[in-house]
Parts: structure tokens; sequence; C-alpha cells
């Protein structure tokens, strides 16, 4: 125990707004809408409400799959909701998200509209809707949902603790740092030792796991996500690096990781995306006139 | 930022052992086995490796459910995997788990037999296999996944956060608990709402959505996790406290969270299940044999 740890937790808990780093603004105790606003909707069936997070690109390169597979009936309008701005705690937003995070889309196709929250649960919306990227054969269909669950808490790990602590938080905590660190170099471990035997996440098939995986564990081995690549010194994970590449090379996963995304190189970015032609469109001017 | 925040993260992370709190034993920045030992396996068809943690109870819970319900072929064997003692690095526990934690299940009545990991997982490959607490109804199918999926990543910071550095880590760091405490009392918040208006968490249907959030959520505000009640103000929820009481009433729940337990009041653990009578044979000489 060090010398500085004089902290004791308070019988009861208060909130105390100026804590909390980069995101303090939208971090708060409470749930439910803050403002009244409807969300906006397009043409098209799905209407997605996103950001260019990993957490978005999940479900954008889902639908570019799709719609690359040739299932025209996964066009889709991506809204940008800017979480900076508290737009995930607008009236509209809560009613198809109570938990206020992106992503969630509404399915216009069925009858009464579908809400669909949790990346996760959208990944697996869309594959049984479409029928594509899950496996019919029993024990394969069960790996590829036992690796979209496992994603799920890890990818918490690795963006609520890791990126958190390493990458947003207001000062260097060590301990939580290095807890962290450990847990998200036994993830990659995790997937390594997969990866070393399996073609793809859940074996031989491409599958919603890999597109689950990838956005987090994907973009880290290959130092684009907190700019951590030397800290977990990720060239040790040969085979985690093999299959982000594998990935990367498809094009509906370059168009996936730029929709709605508003960070990064201007070329990787299309703030919304309503058409398939939007990619091809993009203009600088078109990228600044929001 | 204070005074005494002077860490500054190395260019590259290195392991060092002592570090980590109750579980440091445990923690490792690498995956795999770490020592020979095949699994037990009993005479029925689901094999279940757990403990009666919050992860482990969803599982339990949810095969008493079945056998309440009269589905026979969810008998099934429970093994305690001591975590505290390594066995999840068995080469047996790895084979059925890469990822290392409890709970994990086989499930011997497939050909080839089928191996399940990760609680959500789990909950959906039963619920599926036996049509049961899983609505066939397309959109309150897709809400009670919507569900199932937010407690995945909510009951990270739960447990692995709030958890972790209210309960557990070797020294209470202010701005860890404060974060974690913030979120949690959020995720309270939308059940609470969300409850307000429904019987049970995904409309009006008990489901695999309230197995998996009871055993986090429902303990919690009936003060029987980490011990902070108090401290996270949870009569504040009053209709999560409604839902998790309608939920410890059901016999079912109340054996399921017995199964694996190995704290606590004896009166509520059953160490290993291998059979319904087991609940009624259990002694005090049964609870210390191991």
């Amino acid at each position: 125990m060090s010398a500085y740890s004089a902290y004791n937790p308070p019988g009861i808990w208060k909130w105390e707004q100026d804590n909390g780093g980069k995101f303090a603004q939208i971090n708060r105790p409470t749930a439910g809408p803050t403002h009244e606003k409807e969300l906006p909707a397009g043409k098209h069936p799905l209407q997605l409400y996103s950001l260019g997070t990993p957490n978005g690109n999940k479900v954008t390169i889902m639908l570019e799959e799709l719609l690359a597979l040739g299932h025209t009936d996964a066009e889709y309008d991506a809204w940008l909701v800017n979480i900076l701005e508290g737009e995930q705690f607008s009236t509209g937003f809560v009613a198809i998200n109570p938990n206020s995070k992106i992503p969630a889309m509404v399915d216009m196709g069925t009858t009464p509209p579908t809400r669909i929250f949790e990346s996760g649960s959208i990944l697996l919306y869309l594959a049984e809707k479409f029928d594509a990227f899950l496996p019919h054969h029993p024990q394969n269909r069960v790996e590829v949902l036992n690796w979209l669950f496992w994603h799920m808490a890890a990818s918490a790990d690795l963006g609520g603790g890791f990126g958190h602590f390493y990458a947003y938080a207001p000062e260097k905590f060590e301990y939580p740092i290095n807890r962290y660190t450990m847990e998200v170099k036994r993830q990659l471990d995790v997937l390594n030792r997969q990866l070393s035997t399996h073609e793809f996440i859940a074996g031989s098939e491409y599958s919603i796991a890999d597109m689950a995986i990838f956005p987090w564990y994907g973009e880290l081995v290959k130092g684009k996500l907190y700019n951590a690549g030397e800290f977990l010194s990720v060239h040790e994970y040969q085979h985690v690096i093999r299959w982000a590449e594998l990935l990367l090379a498809r094009k509906p996963v370059q168009r996936g990781r730029m929709v709605n995304r508003i960070q990064g190189d201007l070329s990787e970015q299309l703030r919304e995306r309503h058409s398939a032609s939007d990619f091809e469109n993009k203009t600088q001017d078109k990228l600044s006139s929001r």
C-alpha cells in the first residue's frame, strides 16, 4: 500500500460532475432523455443511428458485406449521432435504445418497425434476417455465437477499461493501466491461439464473429486504436495480424469502417451514408459541409 | 491533476506479477493451459463446468427453470471449477473454453459433442434447444436478445469494473471507483425505467434476459453483491427491487443460485449438483466433504 492512497469511499456515493476526463460531459449516473428531438428517417428499410467508433464499424461492415453479397434489401441510411454533443440522449434515440449508446437500428421493413440495440444484437439480427455470415451447421453456428458473446465482455475491457485509462482518463493511473493491459494482452493471446489453427475466428467461414472482433482487436494490432501498438507489443500476435490484414483487404470492410467516421484521415471518413454511390461521390466539400 | 500522479507509462509494457489484489494469482497476460488435466464427466447429456458466481448462476437458474417446466433432457451435472486454484487453466477446461472463464458447458447429446462458452451463449443455446424462455414473436424475440447483449457489456462494468475497484483491488482508488459507480448507477436507472413499465426485462414474458441480468443487478439491489447496497443507494431503484423479489420467489431461481456456490451461508451452497435430489439430500456432511 502506498502512502498516497488515503481515499476512503463514503458511506453513500454522491455525484460530482467535474470528474471523468475526455468524455466527462456525456457521463451521468442517470438514464433517460435530456431533450426532445425526433430522429431523422430516410428511404431505406434499415435506419442506422451510429458513429464510426469500433462498435459502430461492426454494423456498417456487416451491412456493406450483405450488399456486396447482393442483398439489396440491406440498403441503409447511416445517420451520424454525435455522442460528444449528447445526441444519444434525445427522446428519439432513447426510444430506440434506452441505454443511449450507439449503434442502434430500426428495421422499417417489419410491422411494427423493430428496434435493435447493442452491436452484437444487431449483427445477429442481420445475420438471421439475411441468412448470411452465420453457419447452418449446428456446432459451427454455436461457435460463432460463443465468440460473438465473448467479444461483448472482452471489448468492454478493451474500450471501457484499457482505452479509457491508457488514452482518455485525466491522469495516468498506474494500477488500472496495468490491470487492463494485462487483460487485453491475455485476450490478444486467446485470439492469436485461435487464429493459429483457424482461418477465421470461429473456423473456416467468415462470420459475424469476425466482423464484431475486427474493429477492436484487428484495428489494435494494426496500431490504429489508441496508438498502443508498441506499448502492447502487438507484433507478438502474428496470427491476429494475418487475420486483420485478410479482413482489411476486403472492400466491404474498407467501406464499412469509413461510415459515420469523424476522426482521423479525411479520406477515410464518410460522415453519413444514404446510398452506395456516396462512397464514390465523397468529396472534400461534403466532408466539411456539416 | 494531483501531485502524486507521477506515473508515466513505459514505451513497452512489461508484466510484474505482484500487482492485482484478491485475484492476482489467477490473472495473467497470456492464454492457454498451464497443466494437463481432463475434465470429469457424468451421466447427463449436459455437462456444466462452473462456479456459483453471478455468471455461473445465470446458467444454473436456466437449467432449473427448464427442469421445472418438465424438460427432463435438461438434466445436468454441475462440476465445480475452483478459479482461485487455477482449475480453469487445465487442458480439459481450455479445450471447451479457450478463454478460461466459467461457465462452460458441453452438450453430449449432439454428434459430435458441442462446446458452449460465455454465459450469454449458453443461455441462448439452451433457449433454442428447448424452445423456452425466448419468445417466438419476432419483435419480442429481438427485444430479449437486445437485453441479453446489453447485459454482457454492462455486467463487465459491474463485475470487472465496480466490483473489482470497490471490493477487491489492493487499494481504494478514488477515480476508478467514481467512474464505475457512476456507470453502475446509470445502468440501474436504465433497468429501473424499463421495469417501471414492463413486468419483466424484455416485456410481459419471463425470459433468458431476466435470468442473465438477475444474478448481477437483482442480487445487487437486494444488497447481496459487494455489500454495496447503501453505497449505491439501491433503494432508489424500486422497480428493480420489485422485479428482483419476483424472481427470488421462484423455486428454480432459488435452486439455481445455490449450485456451485462456495461462499456465503452454508444453507445456500450446493457445491456440485448431479441430480435433482441433491437439493433435498444436501447435508452439512456433504458440504464439507470436498
